[in-house]
């Protein structure tokens, strides 16, 4: 199969790999449908984490199942599914508990490479919903996002207690970002401000549910924020940066007793204790469990009451993987889906 | 009146200081019927805080109320009242959520000094809650305790979310982690790890409700708190120290998806981003909202349903409050009463 491999910093290519083959009986192979480019992506893409050997790269899929191990009960051939960037048992009690990113038994889908014709994906039955039936070809790219970037919208939004009579801020403009906005308003938030200073990002902001743009960054943002929310600041902030400065921007753009939803992976950050512990703010985030809200995100997709698959604008042949990957780098492109 | 002043580290004079006057039109002046040294109190006692100048001490205190200003309305001449260290209108939307200590309108009440023979109490009709008689003797250390020591631990224990079916572990044997235990007890807790290596302190954890004990520290006490919940961690830990190694250790004897309740002021603590982001863990805390939980835990002192005037294990004269500082310094007291 075809699949897309990180050489080096900047250097992506799509080359001939070995098929994905059942290596436990719990394991399912899919013929994946479509993937994308994640913005956790661009981090070893752009050197920021090491690169210290070729790493197939994507953990965000739909397709449909070609093969299962002989444990796998729940799932069958021919299924059209969707799983996470965890591959996740759904039965332990942390799962139970609604923490399927810190399954006890959890896989990491990276290591296979979803940016890729096939894959295999651990723990079949725990970790893949399947929709009601095949979608139709406008539905897939919704049913793609619900694998990692809505999901982790939401999780942030929901851990950021967004909710009817909050004002929720949103701290990133990237597709995680815009997509918490679009959470936010199904979730019956009051008000949503989208922090973004791209036009085309903005545009798609006000499209899933923002009622106000604010184009400050830093400190001059947290400050508009308290404009718009009687100088006190949001009930609910999600970030969706991960930089320093924006996990900071997020504590001081939320009030006291505010929530703050976090799920840029952080990178360098460190929390000053004596300022968050004057926040007074609740701070909750990590890895998204997006297994936990997968039934109910296909269900929205299926139904067609939500239309996150608006933030691909850039779409192309897998073959073409370095172009959606440096069309992201560069910011030209919201998010890029690719097809296998 | 006297009352006792830092006048360097170490140096904690009791001396003639000037009576406390009406400024404000909503204050009130209470006779101080009984207040006490707190570990905070401790920080530049110890010159780990700075002390520039000398600094009337304490504020922790409940008294008979003296004379109240033009303004005040609920609280009258002669009732026996208790208060928090912040002043608040208890009006203001952060005080309606229940986050009175960033209360818009707070004042500090350190700044007059409680251990002293009277205070003044700004905003006494949002600060000061008064018991429905004037209180029996044996009740005075109890409802003291409420004005602080207790009211952090309950906020600390209900921020960790504490409650049926849930293992609560306490790290902090100081007065608020071991009120903290009996919150979680109140709380319906199934069961409470102390952390403690001080015999009288566990005495007093388990006569609190404690079910366990944990006498080691650091990663070593992670590992035990572990052992304890099926590898996997308490789900609401309780931080009562404020330093890095404490925090960390709260942070990571809590299971993914657990809370963190954390009321140790934060000295010098730097919380580091990827490893809080991949702890999956909810963190709250902050200066305790304890005017939020004043009514009831009156009302539970009233009722002799509660005894948190147990950790009251050194009871002086306010005369010798030097002693009382020394004596918790030095960990032979949990903490001191000061009659005045």
């Amino acid at each position: 199969m075809r699949g897309a491999v990180l050489y080096a910093p900047g250097d992506i290519r799509v080359e001939d790999r070995e098929d994905p083959k059942i290596m436990e009986p719990t394991d399912a192979i899919l013929r994946l449908s479509a993937t994308c480019v994640c913005g956790s992506d661009l981090w070893p893409y752009r050197g920021i984490e090491a690169v210290d050997r070729r790493s197939p790269m994507g953990h965000e899929y739909a397709g449909i199942v070609q093969e299962v191990g002989s444990q796998v009960t729940n799932i069958r051939p021919g299924q059209f599914v969707i799983g996470s960037f965890f591959a996740s048992d759904n039965t332990c009690e942390l799962c139970q508990a609604g923490y399927q990113s810190s399954c006890i038994n959890k896989e990491p889908i990276g290591a296979g490479g979803a940016q890729a014709e096939a894959l295999r994906v651990p723990l079949a039955d725990g970790t893949l919903v399947a929709t009601p039936d095949l979608p139709p070809d406008d539905l897939v790219p919704s049913l793609l996002a619900a694998s990692d970037v809505l999901g982790t919208g939401w999780f942030a939004t929901v851990a950021a207690e967004a909710g009817p009579g909050r004002t929720v801020a949103v701290v990133g403009d990237g597709a995680v970002g815009l997509l918490a906005v679009l959470a936010a308003s199904q979730l019956g938030a009051e008000r949503i401000i989208a922090l973004s200073r791209h036009a085309p990002r903005q545009q798609l902001a006000v499209a899933f549910g923002a009622t106000d743009i604010v184009t400050e960054r830093g400190d001059a943002g947290v400050a508009k924020v308290k404009d718009l929310t009687s100088g006190l600041g949001a009930h609910s902030v999600v970030e969706a940066v991960g930089t320093q400065e924006s996990m900071l921007q997020a504590i001081r753009s939320t009030r006291p007793g505010g929530h703050v939803g976090y799920v840029g992976v952080a990178h360098g950050v460190e929390l000053p204790g004596t300022e968050l512990f004057f926040s007074h703010v609740h701070l909750h985030g990590g890895p998204a469990p997006v297994r936990r809200f997968l039934p109910e995100l296909i269900e929205l997709i299926w139904t067609r009451r939500i239309d996150p698959g608006k933030v691909f604008d850039l779409t192309l042949p897998l073959e073409q993987a370095a172009e959606g990957y440096q069309a992201m780098d560069e910011r030209r492109a919201i998010k890029t889906l690719l097809w296998p």
